[in-house]
């Protein structure tokens, strides 16, 4: 076994031993670290800032493209907004120690479910260094111990981070070992990592849908996966013209490079006319470039100053991240139903509608972690949820779906008070 | 590829395409469906028994032991158990459709979380062919799909009570394909399910430690492992040693064959002259062998007709499922408490006491589905819990931990009623 791989087993056996401690540290010790780190952040900005300078440099070198160095900069406006992040998670309530559901049975015993940490998560995530701060905090606050694995672009940035995380959390009284950084980037610790089952107790996987699918086939334990959206709104034979526009156009140009963005609209054909110039028009103002199918260009066509282009296969089902969608005209809502079902990846999913059946079964029918009607597909998120901040968004059935809180990162234990019952 | 494999694809694919249509059956089609299986396993029960006695001969034959082969065989009375059985499931609340946490956001979003099926459930299972209509009854009121794979033992009587269940299902309106039934009994069958993710969303597996181990090591999707119970109960030096000896004897006696019973008790040393030869007299008149520690041995010798085993390292951890139990004298509770996190498997642990900090200590240490103080751990069970029927207990803390009943089989969908909502 090579030095880096018996280094990461042996950070492996301290995050369990510190975990099993971490699940009775009080919510007081908790928030005060929290809030130590995100003081800690700013006091010790130059260091961080020094250290993305490093990583921001070489990958400029070796050619990274500007949108991947974009979000691997650090500034000090990020850094505020990071040190903020946490300081909101300080204020969450903490899950761990609810009891939900408790009641007593006829037999007079007191039952119910304690939430309880999950143990260990580790984080795999590429480029965006906040990663290394946002996964720490919510995983402290849940009671789990964490380890990160950062993406070899930003190994000084995420190394600066997380010690200043580390150092502020053990002065706090969190335990030692919480905190697990890897700071070689071997490929070869991933694969091993992702064998680690019964240590590491969940996997989180941040970045492309590349290393999404890479850890969801090789890991040993459970993955949530998701982060994948390919968004849909529908706009129904019935729906209110002018809402429609407003939510498609806040669903795909509010903030193009989300998940929760849309990436395909899907018209009625009886409302194809009377929609599309307009809907068009104000996407083209934000510089939106549309694929279209035969019939949405042919109404398209005439609109002056569109950025059209024909659709091709690979456009059903696509995820953009950036300003362009696909239009298509349907001629039914089973038509829209099964073109979501055969390209929707499961994230979110919208009807515009006035017609009440028709937004009923879209609600009923569509097979997604969020299904709405009448609203835009990008209040998918745990804090506009009103479930605080998010560690992602689950696109999977298990365990959790959605966006994914301080709760989702708990599982419970069922608590019994007794008085001396035994089983008849 | 062979033509059992080309099969199975092919029953994976039908239970795929059944569980789309089965998420949306209504309740009364589902019930009415478990009614006529239940009449039907009644009215057809010589086909059962006639297959049942084609495998209970080739198992006796080749040399299956005693226990086994009463697992394996099926009677009138048994029978009509499993048809009750049925019957209670009919009888619970349908969980698909539940809506919970329903709430209005500040900006008018009417939001919450409606419970959906799974999709498609793969169970592999040994020797016990009541399992083949338990889960089958279990999934259908859950809205998921079934794919059956019975140990080879039982391949007659679990094809009939597969059939049966079918013809009864379709007849009453659940769509074709909806329960598959694997009649190859070629293993390779195993691996192969194990590797159709993305058509299988959960795994069960019922049977022993070896299954499990060999389902949970080997699978792509989510397993809920589960049902190896090593049950410790403790009893502190502040106990009522009059319920000590009840429930004691409870969680050994009262069904000593099964995950929940208990394999090892933990006897504080200043109770332990006190009590231990109460216990013993009690568990040995109905016939415990007592596998114990020095000190143990030491206060039992005296009393007549125990049957006493000096006690081997592989005593503790070992689950019994037999009249057989380990005893151990400790020194405190922090001794229990660390004995049980050594050797625990994490499913049902209790304490006795009448010490209120001992009892808080002990319901916030031990890392287990189920802690109970002063009660049997053989009230671990769904039905016990008031959840109904059971298709596991799981020993995981991902998805569902302790008894899992229908609403585990579930996930959920986030359901957003907007009026027009787009993102600030």
């Amino acid at each position: 076994m090579n030095i880096a791989i018996a280094e990461l087993e042996e950070k492996g056996r301290e995050a369990k031993a510190a975990s099993k401690k971490l699940a009775f540290l009080s919510t007081e010790v908790k928030n005060k670290a929290l809030l130590d780190v995100a003081e800690a952040v700013i006091e010790k900005q130059g260091e961080v800032l020094a250290a993305n300078k490093i990583d921001y440099e070489e990958a400029k070198a070796s050619g990274m493209n500007e949108a991947m160095l974009d979000r691997l900069m650090l500034s000090p406006g990020r850094l505020e907004a990071i040190s903020q992040d946490v300081k909101t998670v300080a204020a969450l309530p903490d899950p761990v120690g609810e009891v939900i559901e408790m009641r007593t049975l006829p037999n007079g015993l007191q039952i119910g479910k304690r939430r309880v940490p999950l143990g260990v998560v580790g984080a795999i995530y590429e480029s965006r260094p906040n990663v290394t701060i946002d996964i720490s905090s919510l995983c402290l606050k849940s009671g789990n111990a964490i380890i990160l694995r950062g993406g070899k672009e930003a190994i000084n940035s995420n190394t600066a981070l997380a010690r200043i995380a580390q150092e502020a959390c053990y002065q706090a009284g969190v335990p030692q070992g919480a905190i697990q950084f890897i700071d070689s980037t071997e490929r070869a610790l991933v694969s091993h990592m992702l064998q680690m089952k019964g240590v590491i107790d969940l996997v989180i996987p941040r970045g492309g849908p590349g290393l999404i699918k890479l850890i969801s086939e090789n890991a040993a334990m459970p993955v949530i996966t998701g982060g994948v959206g390919v968004c849909h709104t529908y706009v129904d034979k019935s729906a209110d013209l002018d809402r429609a526009v407003a939510i498609a156009y806040n669903a795909k140009v509010q903030r193009p490079t989300v998940c929760n963005a849309l990436d395909c609209l899907l018209v009625h054909s009886k409302v194809a006319q009377g929609l599309s110039p307009s809907v068009a028009r104000e996407l083209a103002k934000a510089g939106v470039e549309m694929h279209c199918d035969e019939r949405a260009i042919s109404i398209l066509k005439p609109v002056p100053e569109l950025r059209l282009v024909p659709a091709v296969d690979e456009d059903w089902g696509k995820e953009y991240l950036s300003l362009k969608a696909a239009i298509k005209v349907v001629n039914s809502l089973d038509d829209a139903l099964e073109h979501i079902e055969k390209y929707g990846s499961g994230h979110s999913e919208a009807i515009i509608t006035e017609d009440y059946s028709a937004a009923m079964r879209f609600l009923n029918e569509v097979d997604a972690a969020c299904v709405y009607a009448n609203a835009s597909t990008r209040f998918t998120d745990g804090s506009q949820f009103g479930l605080g901040a998010e560690i992602g968004i689950s696109t999977q059935k298990f365990h959790a779906r959605g966006p994914m809180a301080l709760r989702e990162l708990t599982s419970y234990k069922w608590i019994i008070f007794g008085s001396g019952q035994v089983r008849p």
